[in-house]
């Protein structure tokens, strides 16, 4: 055999292979999904439902509007937005044309609707899944495949208006949603600067003490100031400067006295971020939510592209199981976090060709975090998680009724009532009363000859067993 | 210079040129979405949330579970069931690790949930988004990302009545959201098939001559011959025969009739088709929509793995923009078709390792026609389109009262009435109405000096006018 007559039989023998490979029914397939993603079942679609409508509500109550953006975007859009994460983005293979990513998060897809539209007002909310090539977690509720649930306010306004109603609104969701107490810390990046710059900190060592930082909720002091010292060159006296500051908090007070430090009031950001930090904690007065508000020096947050206030919310109640979820750049890093957000007046005039820009300020609900709380709440729970919402099943005791109980199920449809009828001919009394306990059906309509003879419906509450007889409008 | 000199030279350029590519913040971006997608505004979004309503309350009304599933899939559980569209496919880049596939219908995960779960009976719809690579025709509602909306019920069930509960739902959906007169066509594979079979089609020419029966709804009877003869090699006869079977239209009757006719009597297949037709037709009498379904032997429908009865609803109207624009295999090809399913039962079988069939029956709502139809609807109307709810501004006629506009905004908030408020500090009056006439806010709560000090709030109707006094809750 030569060799180009076994590169002949190679050639003959694999389109033979992917004649048979193609050939469908006989291939047994790999039954599951995505590494990294689940299904929703219909009782986790409940719970889902459930924590949306909470907070789809307080966002309408808030005049929000509601905005869509496709699920992949232009790569070159993603591109230099995430700096290290970059290499989590999913990118789309080259089938001819565009070049594009699955969106990583909502935000620099929001940046983008509003440059490409030129917009320069808007306050929406954005409820979609985003993509991320992480390690995923899933015992504890991190997916490559989650939700984000985004609220932001952008427009150039007075100062500390719309970053107040941010923090009402975390605020609301959270009582609403009654995960047990929780706390919201505040802080501000310019005060995070001006502190950084009266401590000695190097210019261009803000960002990476600012990360440092931003540990402190899951290290100790001691720890920090290591990494600070030992890696990140800092000098012991810079970094015990910064250890006395990370240490305070308190509320409006707080910022009224850091004004009157003989340091940070020197330093012109530190006094417009405490200034404003003022103005804040006067407006969540008048919205009455200064019993969770925090005003904590060592809250800094992960992402880059902050300007002003930062905000986290952190659930009091320590839950073992869902910790982390959501990366350290959504809901922040501390075990318990369920909201972040803050101010960024950069973002949008990266994308607009004039560089011009669009003050703006969100939060994101840590929703894949919540649902997890929910999801274990109802495992406890004793009240079952009813995952249709029938009011009636249309049932019989008799036989050859079929016709009777379709045109019943017929006439409650049509009057907007929820009903069910078995898909069978002659079902048992007893299977269908069984499937009103399982799924929760709480009243059974029972059609019988005599009933029928009477005009009359006689409706059974399956709980209690009540039953009442109600004249029917059937003509029989 | 060397060749190794020149390729080091090139490596060089190379490198540098991507580094000064990855510069971020100087980059100018394309401020363009993917091709073939379209970011949905919060008008749009308002006739959506609209639509959805009226269609998740009729799958509600019937007792629906949801599920999700994620949004891409193992590129092996997509292979082998689109036939020639396979190639529409959005395939994800691999960068390690498995190889996915962007989800092209929500059947297919369907049935890999089902069969993953071994689940043998569930009722549930799932609306999601889906992908292909197709030609966009984005003025005719056409996209590369768009919505399907489906309803289906897996499980063994006594015949025809699972089915008939699924044209009962077309026929609500259709009738709620008021898109005019329509009709819905039934047909049955198994009728069809056996039609082929007398009029002497050869069995491995059924599936062609079906895709070519299907074309009736846009071609002359006389072109479809012409296909037949000339491009599938029928006979003249052959063509004729099954001529004359596709012009018939009509009810129960029809199938009573066709029970009787000479050929098709003597078809198996054909006779269980026509005595389910019978069936199906009484269950749709007790259900009150035989005045819009036609039993039509002209409807064939695209895709393969239908093994039953199959329907598809049509507009009556013609709307010339929105044509064909879920590609034929999802409502048909039809223009104004808006919905369309039928049996499948051998589909979650080929996912099984062992076979085992879980018969279903469904319908898939053309929804993103519907978008269009009602967003065109909403052009032409008079009736502005709210893309919020809220429910009253709380605005003030005179300066320095932000903080009683705030605190009163937030008692209202409190209340769970839908409020806001502008973010400045000194609005004019007149730039508040305005907002409430701009985004349709009904209701202006006027704070004033003198209601301040009376205790009271102005509470006007933006539209007409009137004005009433309450009594306010605040203590000034």
């Amino acid at each position: 055999m030569t060799l180009s007559q076994i590169d002949e039989e190679v050639a003959k023998l694999l389109q033979l292979k992917a004649q048979l490979g193609g050939d469908e029914g006989k291939h047994v397939f790999v039954l599951k999904t995505a590494k990294g993603t689940r299904d929703y079942n219909p009782k986790q679609m409940a719970i889902r439902e459930k924590v949306f409508n909470i907070i789809i509500s307080c966002f309408k109550r808030h005049g929000a509007e509601t905005i869509d953006t496709p699920v992949f975007e232009l790569k070159e859009t993603l591109t230099g937005k995430y700096g290290e994460d970059s290499k989590l983005i999913y990118d789309l293979k080259d089938q001819g044309g565009e070049l594009l990513s699955l969106r990583y998060d909502l935000t620099v897809p929001f940046a983008r609707y509003l440059a490409m539209n030129k917009i320069t007002n808007i306050k929406r909310y954005h409820i979609a899944k985003v993509y991320r090539r992480d390690n995923p977690a899933m015992t504890r509720g991190r997916y490559r495949e989650f939700y984000q649930c985004d609220f932001d306010i952008a427009g150039q306004y007075d100062a500390m208006i719309p970053d107040a109603e941010c923090l009402k609104i975390v605020y609301e969701i959270l009582n609403e949603l009654d995960l047990g107490d929780f706390h919201i810390k505040v802080n501000d990046r310019r005060i995070l600067d001006g502190m950084f710059a009266v401590c000695g900190v190097p210019d261009e060592k803000f960002r990476t003490i600012c990360s440092t930082v931003d540990k402190l909720d899951k290290m100790a002091w001691e720890d920090v100031k290591k990494e600070m010292v030992n890696e990140k060159g800092l000098s012991e006296d810079v970094a015990d400067r910064i250890g006395e500051y990370v240490s305070m908090q308190g509320g409006q007070d707080l910022a009224e006295r850091l004004l009157q430090d003989p340091k940070l009031s020197q330093n012109k950001q530190a006094c417009a971020g405490l200034t404003d930090m003022k103005l804040l904690f006067s407006y969540l007065e008048l919205f009455q939510v200064t019993d969770k508000v925090v005003f904590d020096l060592s809250l800094a947050r992960g992402l880059d592209y902050y300007t002003g206030v930062i905000y986290e919310a952190i659930l009091s109640q320590t839950i073992p199981a869902p910790a982390e979820q959501n990366g350290a750049d959504e809901a922040g890093v501390s075990v318990g976090s369920v909201a972040g957000g803050g101010r960024y007046d950069g973002l949008v005039g990266m994308f607009d060709p004039k560089g011009r820009k669009v003050p703006c300020v969100g939060v994101s609900i840590g929703i894949e975090r919540i649902f997890s709380i929910m999801e274990q709440k109802a495992e406890t729970s004793s009240e079952k998680v009813r995952t249709t919402e029938t009011q009636v099943l249309v049932a019989s005791a008799q036989k050859n009724l079929l016709e009777e109980r379709l045109k019943l199920t017929s006439e409650l449809w049509n009057a907007g009532v929820k009903a069910e009828v078995l898909y069978k001919k002659n079902p048992k009394l007893l299977s269908q009363l069984q499937h009103c306990e399982e799924t929760g059906i709480p009243l059974v309509a029972i059609l019988g000859e005599q009933e029928l003879k009477d005009g009359v419906v006689k409706l059974r509450n399956v709980a209690s067993r009540e039953e009442v007889r109600l004249i029917s409008d059937q003509n029989h």
